[in-house]
Order: structure tokens, then C-alpha cells, then sequence
């Protein structure tokens, strides 16, 4: 791609500052920057961390709460070709330690104890008792504040060495780095690049209706993609950015009233929460243009009909396609709660030997398109793994429904491999809890002479129901495909879980699993 | 960029036929396509085309009215890599020929005289009677219709032998050739890539609010970037495509009733049309969400308040950068009428020697961004001149307001240079225009002993209107930078016209105009 057609982060800064030379970028506590402001921050930044060390494919990291720091950060890595992690400050000192050996970044910017947050001295000494961790030599600590504030006043304008336009910065370079809730063992930083970035927030801006003038307010954690991805968004069309360290019910609302805020990273607890803050109408919260949620709420805000909120901000969606990857609001009125596919992604339904399912099998959601990561940060072999065949795999299961719309049928954990078939523990209990009688469930591969395997389904029965396991076997037969359908039934009074998520290994060691294909 | 990252025009396909397997396609006299159906049609025209020997970079002329068959063309050729060409069949015999030289393709569809168009064989005539013309013996025609049909059915479909998400396309390939109108000797074909269609149809989603279940009726030329850039668009978001030959006002009527348009390619004589075709009210035009024009139309229609009809669909573009590069909607309220850059391009205001002039000053509005064209077919010594410096030169002058946003001022046709100052004719003759007395004026650059070159008026005064020369220099004066001004000034009945621009070439000979940089 020539650089006639390159558009990075910076080059949209670069574009806001002309085009929007009066307006208001980012507000912070007492501080407000124009963009053109921001940009003369980021430049100084950015020959600051340069000075640093900071050089294509450096990396930066952020340890605090929601700051504007964060997002000055970002444009600073982003005009260096580096890359930037806001990571989970409220993590243990032993996260926080695996963190910092995996990213190995060349500045940390962090606040002590932020939100409740471990010291920079424990992070440090559980490094130190790691195995192989070591406090690396090499990597420049900057205390956001006043420090922080030093640490850029003193430096030179990236610019005074570089202009900004040649600095040369390839858009498909990763920008940003999120590590990822790990359903299983550690959690890896996926890297999304400025093309990845700004193809979602492209999406986003029309699926949500973001127009000239949006003001977002950042209250949910900025580590998180569902606040960073707003945060984009707005920046991308030259909106104005509100940052909250943490959601706080009365300070949202008097943000929300005071900077005319048309949209905050809310849902249902969290709206619940305002509208309790508010219940005295002390707040004016009427600039919201945002999902209907209840009555009190609705007539607080301005309930809003763009696809998004019309949709219940529903779809399905991961980190590692910068976001969203379907949008209810694509597919209003179809069987498939997650919706279509975004405008700038293409979906395939494969099986475990990369073949596409047809519609009504359920697959794993693969995709392409332009705002798929590029991959893990330093995890070349699953980087291959969740590449193969040219297609990102979502790691997710999912079915397309005769109307060509998506739902979004669970992880896909396990496989059990039963005559030849492939059967998804994740479909399966789907089936089984659509039964009145079943609370929650699970199903696991019991080695079978036979079929190599079979499926065994763990079940909860409902407080005062009852069902039999033939039951329960005839009740799935009759959703899913017979093949899939459990060939065993154990009752227990609990899934033993591992998040949100059953734990497979603790159910295959008490209800004897094993056999699975690869193992 | 890596396949998980690729996103063509045959990709948005894939994702159409099975995310809208029941959604209707296009829609042209009696044919009714769903996506699966378009899908497969294309499959067996690609297969068709590639037995003619299509392959990537080659080219496929359309020479006819608006027809289905120029988006199944375009999506055959995505598939091939190839490149489309929807060339204006109203051209002369002499043009066509010169565009079935240049660019030389390997199948030619037509129309026999379609909409008062020459027949193939004047076109050949022509071909055959030029320097250097003749037919080539390669190129396979087929005459749209029934022959057509026999072409498309007998073929075996691509993915017989290529599967569709095998095919290796690259989205940064040129996909579309439009010719574009010569302000001065030949057109020249800009090419664009998947990517640059589909970064511009994004834009447009977003400006424009096309949602799920957009219907857009081409009722303007597909040759042209106005009417394809709808229809790229509704393309991108899974809409239905209604084609009808040409602008006829009562079919355009009927076609918005039984199809439920949400949008057609229309502006104000061709809302006036409407409103005189359906003064009787026959039409229920109401699905039609479109810009306000005029009581009786305001009634007929839903008024759109999307920032594209809000703000008149105002905005500055060309087929270079695939359509818009700025829109009004980014900007309402703002002092430029050109509003703000597209999300996906940014703007520099360059002067001659490639400098950013500072915002107030005229220079030439260059960009970068995912929709810049990937150059003209055929024209390497244009495309360098276009590109220096990194930036697409848009051959058109502009300049940033003290709010950022944006005015368009005229194209670049000539410089003048006095006293080494740079001085564009376009921005004189807008300071000329804005004095009530001057109904047209055009300025050239005459030779100066001691400036190099001064600039001299040439200005027709309206009706009944009298000024002096010292009045007319006074006012631009007032206007513009003093050394801008014309130094002579000479009153005449009328300015010579090449187009919509003045024809400089004899003004030069007729006002003593020389001296030109460069000449």
C-alpha cells in the first residue's frame, strides 16, 4: 500500500488538528486540550519516549485507571510506529509481574495504587520471585502527575526531528495491545493495528450513528475494548472525550449534564446505578442519546433509535477484532441475536478440519477483514493455530439461521469426537438448559469402545423440578441432531466453573472424561 | 497485509449470500435476484469471462445504459482480479474509439444504440480511421441480451475450478475504471481498488445513514462516480439495487412506489421532474427518506435528516478519491461549504512547490487516505506529477476556514507567478465574482518586465451594471491578499468557455496572457 493510501492514528490527529482547530478533544478533571492542543502534547510525548528507546515495535505501558494519558499515549506510540497497553491495574502482583516479563515494555507510566491497585514495589518483588522474572534494567518508569507532566514538558517535539507526515508509520502495524480474559491459562495481548482500529471504529461510527459533534464519556475501564472501542470512535470523527477514572454513579451524571454528553459506556447495572444517583432529578441527563432500559430511565434520557440502541447494543464480538465482529442492528427482526456481519468482515462457520458447515450446524466464527488482529504478542504457535487456513478463528461457536443471521452458541472449550462426528459441548448444554427442568449443565467426552467417545451430560435439576435421564436425553435429541444427543446422564447439585465457563478439567476427573481427538 | 485481513468486492459477496440468502439483490425491469441468486450468476460470468482470457489487470468494457449486469460485471471482473470499465456510450464514435484504444480490453459487453448512442460499427469505423487505430482482433464482444444470457449460462462457474475465498485476489488492486471528464484534452481512466471502494462506501454508510434494508434506485449514469458511489455503498451494506435504463420521471415515480426506495440518485431538476410527474399525487413516493427541495416535494417524501440531506449533500469530491473526499455533513454550521474531510482521508492545502500553506490561504487540496484512486490507466508520467511528494494532487484549489472546515474555491488550471509570489486565476475570479456589478470575469497572467508576470482581469459586468477598473481592483483588494490583484483590467461581453471553465488558452491569445512557470 502506497502512502498515498496510508491513514494511521496519527494522520487522523494530524487531520483534526486543522480541521478542528477550536474544538475540544479531551477532557479530564480540571484539564481540556483542543485538538490541536493534543496533538502538540503527543508530539512532545512522542519525542520523550522516543528519547526513551521507543522505536517501531517498542512497547509502552499504561498501569492506572481511565486517564487522558491513555489515549495521548496511544497517538504518541502511534506516531512512532510503537505499541501501546493499557493494562488491568487492578490485577494481582502476580498478573501485573507476568505482564510486564511478556510485554517487556521500554516505559511504564503508572500510578500508585490506582483504583486499589497493587504498589509498584510488590509488582516488582513478585517479578523478582518469579521464575526467570527479573526486574528488567532497561525499562523507564514514569509516575503519572505531576512526573509525568515533567517528563513531557522537558522533551523535544517528536516533529523537531521528524515531520509528522514522514514519519513513516505503516497503518497495518500493530498499535495497541489488550491482553485478553484468559478462559484458560494465561492471558495474551492481542495487538490491533491502525487499520484494524480505524475499520472498526468505522463500523462503528455508523452502526451507532456517531456524527459530527459526539461526546463520549469514558467510565467504564479504558484495558477493556468495550470503553477503548467508543473512545476510537469519537476520536476518529473528531468528537470530544470525557474521561472519569472509574464509573461513579453521581459523577457520571454530573459529567454527563455538564459536558453535554451523548453517549457513556453504560449497561444494565451500571444504568441502574444513575438512574438511583439521580432518582431526585438533580441531574439533567438529557443530552443522552442512548438505549431504552426502564421507564424512569427513558424519560431522563433521549432514547435513541440509531441500529446500536435500537438493538439493545446487541451482537457478538472480541477483543481480538477490535471489537464488535456482528451487529444486531444488522439484522433487526432476524432468529439470530448476534445479527450480521460487520460492513468490513466476512464470516465463515468452519469445522475443526477448517471445512464450512451449512446453515443450522453449528461452526466455529471464523473471519477476514480489516479489523481482525494480528495476532497475539509474542505467541507465535497459537498465533498459527488462530490463523489457520488464512482465517481468524474466533475460538467462539456460532450457527447461521435460515435468514442468514448469526447466533452465538458458546466457547469452543472441548470437542468430543463420537463415531467420526464432532460434537461441541457448547451446543449441547445449550440444548439441555432450554429444558424447564434443567438449571445448569454440562457435557464432557467419556471414552467409548464403540465411537472412540460419547458424550456424558452433568445436569442441575431446577430447585423442585424433577426429570429422568431419559428425559433429558429425548429433550436434546429433539433440538440438536441425535448424534449429539448425551449417551450418559449423571445429576449433581453444581457445575464446577472456571469464570463464566464450566471447568472442564475438574468435571472430566470426577465424571470420568478423557479420549479427546489430539489428546 | 495478510489474507485474515482481506476484505474485496467478491469477499462482500461471500459474506451477502450468506448472511442475506432471502434478501433481494437487484431488481431491473423483470429480473429479481436474491443474493445466493447474484452470487451464482457472477460465479458463471467470472467462469466466462476468465475462458476469454480475464485475468488479473485485465480489462472488461460496459457500453450501455444502467443495467444489473454493470454490478454483476464489476463483481465477475472482483473475482478475476480484473478491471471494469462503465464507459458513457453518448460518447461520439471518435471517443469511444479512443477509449476502446486506451484501454484495450479483452471483452467489450454493448448495447446496440443504446440511449441515442453510436453503433459498433461507427465506433469501429472510427477505431480503424485513427492514427494508430485499429479493431483489436482480441477483444471478445458480446452484445448485452439474449447473447449475453447464452454467455453467462453456457460458462462453468470460477469456483468449478478456483474457490471463491481461494482466489487470491488483493484488495489493494484496481477493480473499477471510470473515465473521468478531461477539463482540458483526453479523459483518463481512474482506477480504483477494492479497498478504495469499499473505505468510501464506509464513509458514505456512515454520512449518508444507510441501514439494513437500504433500497437505492440508479437512476443516474453508472459511468458516473455520483450514481455508482450509491450504489457501491447500498452494495456494501446487503441493500436492494433497483436499475432503470436512464432518468424518466414517471417510471422513476413508479419504480420508488413498487420497490420502496429509501434512495435515489437525484438532484434539483430531477426533483423537479418528480414533483411535475407526480403533481397529481399518483405516486406513493413516502419510502423515499431524501432531501428537502420544495413544499410539494417535502410532502411527497420522508425528509431525511441524515448529515447528508441535512446538510444538502453538500460537500467536495471526484472520482479520484471514489466520490467525496469532504462532506458539509462534518461540518454544518461551519464557514466552509466544503464541511470536513471524509474519516478516512486526511487534507493538506499544498502550495506549488508541495509546502502546506497556512490555513486562510488558497492552495491545492491534496490527500491521503484508503479512498485516493490507485492512479489512471495508462498514464505513468500524470500519475507521478499526482502523487509527488506522497499526496494525491486533486487538481482542484481549496482552502481551510479559521474553524477548520473547508471551501472549495476551482480547479487548478493555471498558476501565475509575480514577483515570485504564486497566484491562482480560480481565487481572483471568485474575489471578481463577489462584487455585485460583475456577472463573469477570468484572470490570466500577461507578461511584466519586472513581476515576471502580473495578473489581468478580463470581466464581463452584469446587465444594466457599470464599474470602473480602479473599483474592480479596489474590491479584490479588499478581498484577497493585495499582491493577488489584477494589475490590468479589460471589460468584454463574454468569457470563452471550455465546459464549466474558462477557456484560457484563448483568453491567453486574445488578452495577451504568456509568461506562465514552467512555459
Amino acid at each position: 500500500m502506497s502512502v498515498v493510501h496510508r491513514l494511521t492514528l496519527g494522520d487522523v490527529l494530524d487531520e483534526h488538528r486543522r480541521g478542528r482547530p477550536l474544538g475540544t478533544a479531551v477532557v479530564d478533571g480540571p484539564v481540556r486540550l483542543t485538538y490541536p492542543e493534543l496533538d502538540d502534547r503527543v508530539d512532545r510525548l512522542a519525542g520523550a519516549l522516543a528519547a526513551d528507546g521507543v522505536r517501531a515495535g517498542e512497547r509502552v505501558l499504561w498501569l492506572g485507571q481511565n486517564s487522558f494519558r491513555v489515549l495521548e499515549l496511544l497517538l504518541a506510540c502511534a506516531r512512532l510506529g510503537a505499541i501501546f497497553c493499557p493494562a488491568n491495574w487492578r490485577q494481582s502482583a502476580d498478573e501485573l509481574a507476568h505482564v510486564l516479563d511478556d510485554l517487556a515494555p521500554a516505559v511504564v507510566v503508572w500510578e500508585e495504587g490506582s483504583g486499589g491497585g497493587v504498589s509498584r514495589e510488590e509488582v516488582e518483588k513478585a517479578r523478582g520471585a518469579g521464575p526467570g522474572g527479573q526486574v528488567s534494567p532497561d525499562a523507564r518508569w514514569v509516575r503519572s502527575g505531576e512526573e509525568y507532566e515533567a517528563y513531557v514538558a522537558a522533551a523535544a517535539p517528536l516533529t523537531a526531528s521528524v515531520p509528522a507526515s514522514e514519519a513513516g508509520t505503516d497503518a497495518g502495524a500493530p498499535v495497541l495491545a489488550l491482553y485478553t480474559a484468559a478462559f484458560d491459562g494465561r492471558p495474551n495481548a492481542a495487538l490491533l493495528s491502525h487499520s484494524a482500529l480505524i475499520a472498526h471504529s468505522m463500523a462503528l461510527l455508523h452502526i451507532r450513528q456517531m456524527e459530527d459533534g459526539f461526546t463520549f464519556l469514558a467510565c467504564g475501564p479504558l484495558f477493556h475494548v468495550g470503553t477503548m472501542m467508543f473512545t476510537l470512535a469519537a476520536f476518529q470523527i473528531g468528537g470530544k472525550l470525557v474521561f472519569t477514572p472509574a464509573y461513579e454513579p453521581a459523577e457520571v451524571c454530573r459529567l454527563i449534564e455538564t459536558e453535554r454528553c451523548t453517549q457513556a459506556f453504560l449497561f444494565g447495572p451500571m444504568i441502574d446505578g444513575l438512574v438511583e444517583a439521580n432518582k431526585d432529578r438533580a441531574y439533567d441527563l438529557s443530552s443522552l442519546r442512548f438505549v431504552s432500559h426502564s421507564a424512569e430511565w427513558d424519560e431522563m434520557i433521549s432514547v435513541d433509535d440509531s441500529p446500536w440502541c435500537a438493538s439493545k447494543m446487541g451482537g457478538y464480538g472480541q477483543t481480538e477484532v477490535g471489537g464488535m465482529l456482528t451487529f444486531l442492528g444488522l439484522g433487526m427482526g432476524g432468529a439470530g441475536f448476534a445479527g450480521r456481519t460487520s460492513p468490513l468482515a466476512h464470516v465463515r462457520l468452519l469445522d475443526a478440519e477448517g471445512n464450512e458447515v451449512p446453515p443450522g450446524e453449528v461452526g466455529e466464527i471464523c473471519a477476514r477483514g480489516q479489523n481482525v488482529f494480528s495476532g497475539y504478542w509474542n505467541r507465535p504457535e497459537l498465533n498459527e493455530a488462530k490463523t489457520a487456513g488464512g482465517w481468524h478463528h474466533t475460538g467462539d461457536l456460532g450457527r447461521r439461521e435460515p435468514d442468514g443471521t448469526l447466533t452465538f452458541i458458546g466457547p469452543r472449550l472441548r470437542m468430543i469426537k463420537s463415531a467420526n462426528e464432532n460434537i461441541y459441548p457448547a451446543e449441547v448444554e445449550r440444548a439441555l438448559k432450554s429444558h424447564p427442568a434443567i438449571a445448569d449443565a454440562a457435557v464432557i467426552g467419556v471414552p467409548d469402545e464403540r465411537f472412540g467417545q460419547s458424550p456424558k451430560a452433568v445436569v442441575v435439576l431446577a430447585e423442585g423440578a424433577a426429570a429422568t435421564a431419559e428425559e433429558v436425553i429425548e429433550h436434546v435429541r429433539g433440538e440438536i441432531a441425535s448424534y449429539k444427543k448425551p449417551r450418559h446422564v449423571e445429576f449433581a447439585d453444581a457445575i464446577p466453573k472456571k469464570g463464566y465457563t464450566p471447568d472442564y478439567d475438574a468435571l472430566d476427573e470426577r465424571y470420568g472424561g478423557g479420549g479427546y481427538p489430539g489428546s
